[in-house]
């Protein structure tokens, strides 16, 4: 699985996200109970968050499609102009990234509701990017916001200990 | 249902929320898309969330554990101490609404998470008075959250058609 | 939507499954309590499920995964090969069917559970058809999976009022 | 937490369930594949979902309930008689039941709806002892049903790497 994370963490670059924009989505989210919390502090979780085969997966599967519809190579061009221009109601975005905030509680699912609303940092960047016609990051988003919902809800649980 | 949804409404009223700070949460979350909505115009979908069984009885179990608690009634008194003073790892008070949210997608549960973080109106009131050592609303807020969000997002779905 | 429905029926059975094996698993699924059930009484259901917005979409990522591995069209040839062969711990494929079971409550996704490890009827035949080396199911049997068990809550809830 | 996880596993004790009741429902899940695992092997697994905060708060929170509506000290006597006669369609059991399931992914939860529908050993026992009328084990059976399940999820995911 080593190497999957690897993977991972290197498909994200390719996107435009590095592993510091995550810690610093975390660190948002936590800032309201740790005023001075440094985004160092929360690599490590967003690190732990990415071993998880199931949240490899989910990233592999949701660049997979954002990818696909962004070069024009889907069979479905119904689905692939709804990824596209990301709309709203399409929700399995969401779907796959709750199977990565599942896996650390509720606050991590409370967490993630709150930043994909409130798009911060990377997140804005990357659903504004992915509107331009150029670039899709209907799934892209949703996954950095579910790394590091989960993320700050595992610091959460670590440091209330 | 139509007796049980009625008593729910009562329950609901008993714990000093109306249907109307629960519209008036659902106009907050839709307020970015439609800026003149009247909270009047969500009264229908808050209506029609109580409709459903699997609410109502997210519903009655949620007060039934926070007047428990409130009473001094429950039998594990670590698990009072901890509804009590509404501490934020529990968890199970957002499991319960995630049961109402789920129900209405993906979009549901965005909503809830942006509303339980950002506590708005009722929410806000019921959280703070909830702290004040003899209410409890510590399955409250999330339910009226949940029902909230759950309004939101059938409203959206429906005008989105 | 009336139109994205038919679509969805119309990719189902490209994909070799008919509305009609839908409703035999739905059937299989409420068996143990009305034992004399016909399929056609679950038609209904399935019809219902099927007019959801959120199961549209679900539907039309899944079988675009899935063709898109069966033609060596992806762009990750890892994560194809990991399609192609159904891997068990893959697990996007359950969370994309719990996004529609969600929606239909606890009773929906117990059922899911249930009728995923049995593997009942048309489910049976595109696991292991879907393992063949030709054919990719590995999001297909999820689906079906889900709406049959979507079916079977929504007519328990009703035959349950 | 130590000592959280301790007070469960006692609780658990007194309403009839050992450590080893679980592992067996565990084992049974994971028979499929491992056809000669013997449950001592999971037990360790099944000590590791003990661990978790979310699920010990799952687990006192069922419980109290079940005891409660047992002892009659409910204060909606409509939830106590639904409660006590472990109603099909009431679902807060098993909503409480996937707060535990959803940390340990996919898997987890198709295994809960299986051994929730097939009711294997302790889970059996709890299911129809509840119904005497004596004891309740509304939420208690799908507590056990959930730790086993997860607890089979983590083994596989664990031997799959």
């Amino acid at each position: 699985m080593e190497n999957l994370r690897s993977k991972c963490i290197s498909l994200l670059e390719e996107r435009g996200v590095t592993l510091d924009d995550i810690a610093d989505c975390a660190r948002f989210l936590q800032a309201e109970y740790h005023i001075d919390l440094k985004k160092e502090e929360l690599l490590e979780s967003v690190m732990s968050v990415l071993d998880k085969r199931e949240v490899q997966f989910a990233i592999l599967t949701g660049v997979e499609l954002d990818r696909s519809a962004e070069r024009g190579q889907m069979i479905d061009k119904d689905l692939e102009a709804i990824l596209r221009r990301d709309e709203g109601l399409y929700g399995v975005d969401e779907v796959n990234a709750y199977g990565i905030c599942n896996l650390y509680g509720s606050i991590a699912l409370t967490n993630f509701g709150f930043i994909d609303k409130r798009k911060y940092g990377i997140i804005d960047y990357l659903n504004k990017h992915g509107k331009s016609g150029v670039t899709c990051n209907t799934f892209l988003d949703d996954i950095v916001g579910a790394i590091a919902a989960s993320a700050a809800s595992r610091f959460a649980h670590k440091w209330g200990k």
